[in-house]
């Protein structure tokens, strides 16, 4: 497999061609975003803890029967995986109120909910990303009404999968963001990563916050929290 | 009928109780407010306008067999209704894009949408009435499954009478929002008011704003624009 010409750089990734058009390469970053991009900083290793934390999970979501983009783990901070148009939606599911949901409805971070909860934000740094409703999802054409509920089903089917592995790891699933993209015969597969950047993780007996949080409120070392997950994980240690 | 005591005093009315236990005395305020309350002015002759305007629109719902809490217009800026409880929803129709919309989902104001979207904002000063997804309401126990259905199939049957009603008199109905209530039998009916406040009224010739926009974008004179309305819908001038 060839690395080829860079196609796209992202927040956290970069992308690149492959000598073979139905795969691309993904070189994980060592910056961490926060706010839409207001606050940044470069973090050294954090690109390697979210390539070894996202090819782990990929791997057992694959396990698990979940189609997903994820081919193989390249390198400590590379992966090969399946090219995909990214359907410009944010999948967010929640399973204890956090973050933003807590604010907009009024909430207190930590409430469990009666049941997993579903939102789509529109991928649009422009317009912040904002909630939208299934509605203005078919308005804006982003999917169809019947792939919404197709991205519903599997965002929750992932939420089984994982939250399960979590709690096996002593950690609570609190909430977590998925993309998904069409790969060339027009399947709907998952995509994008899985790793504390994208996912609220809390030890179980303590609380305590093992994810972007830590970042995004001044709350410690965030390559501690991540070499945590790594470790539960059974990753390789990078101490 | 006999005015009772001050129930509740919002933005642009008062509630008082009356000797009947089933219905209440509304009294319009001559009171304009917008963006959740900051820019705030007294303009004399709006309570009449609103209070006139929305007595002929319920009036003609009433007729088009649509239940409402409206009993009778008391005075010029009194009316007596039914008295409900109010679902803390804001249901807002769209048949064009404009305002909050635009700007969230990045579509021009003007654009006309591919069929008319029902969305749901959360009654909550304090939380700036966020919009709220399907799901979020049920989390909040605000509303049932079923009475989530059955508001947005009233909503848009109230928006096929409006829009009819409207376009006959040379007015775009491009947004809407509706309060629906339950009486004392556990009935929804539909509440609050129907106005130039919480309407986007437009000219169908000249795409003149007719409506509160006028005093959000300073734009004018919101009684000329109100008058305009009033008597195009056939209501007593006051010029």
């Amino acid at each position: 497999m060839e690395k080829r010409a860079l196609l796209y750089e992202g927040k956290a990734k970069r992308v690149y061609q492959t000598d073979d058009e139905n795969l691309v390469w993904l070189e994980y970053k060592d910056s961490a975003t926060a706010f839409n991009g207001e606050k940044k900083e470069q973090i050294t290793g954090k690109g390697k803890l979210n390539n070894e934390i996202t090819s782990l999970i990929f791997s057992k979501l694959k396990k698990e029967g979940i189609a997903t983009h994820f081919v193989k783990k390249l390198s400590e901070t590379e992966q090969l995986v399946k090219k995909v148009t990214i359907i410009p939606l944010e999948v967010v599911i929640r399973n204890v109120a956090a973050g933003s949901f807590s604010k907009r409805l009024g909430i207190n971070e930590g409430n469990p909910l009666s049941k997993p909860l579903v939102e789509f934000y529109y991928k649009d740094d422009a317009l912040g990303d904002p909630l939208i409703t299934d509605d203005h999802i078919e308005e804006l054409q982003l999917a169809t009404k019947d792939e919404v509920a197709l991205l519903k089903e599997k965002a929750l089917q992932v939420n089984e999968v994982l939250s399960r592995l979590f709690l096996e790891l002593n950690i609570r699933l609190i909430d977590f963001k998925l993309e998904f993209g069409k790969d060339a015969e027009g399947n709907i597969v998952l995509a994008d990563e899985i790793s504390p950047d994208t996912c609220r993780l809390w030890d179980s007996n303590t609380n305590e916050k093992l994810d972007k949080d830590v970042f995004r409120r001044n709350l410690g070392s965030l390559t501690d929290a991540y070499e945590n997950i790594l470790a539960r994980l059974g990753g390789p240690s990078h101490v």
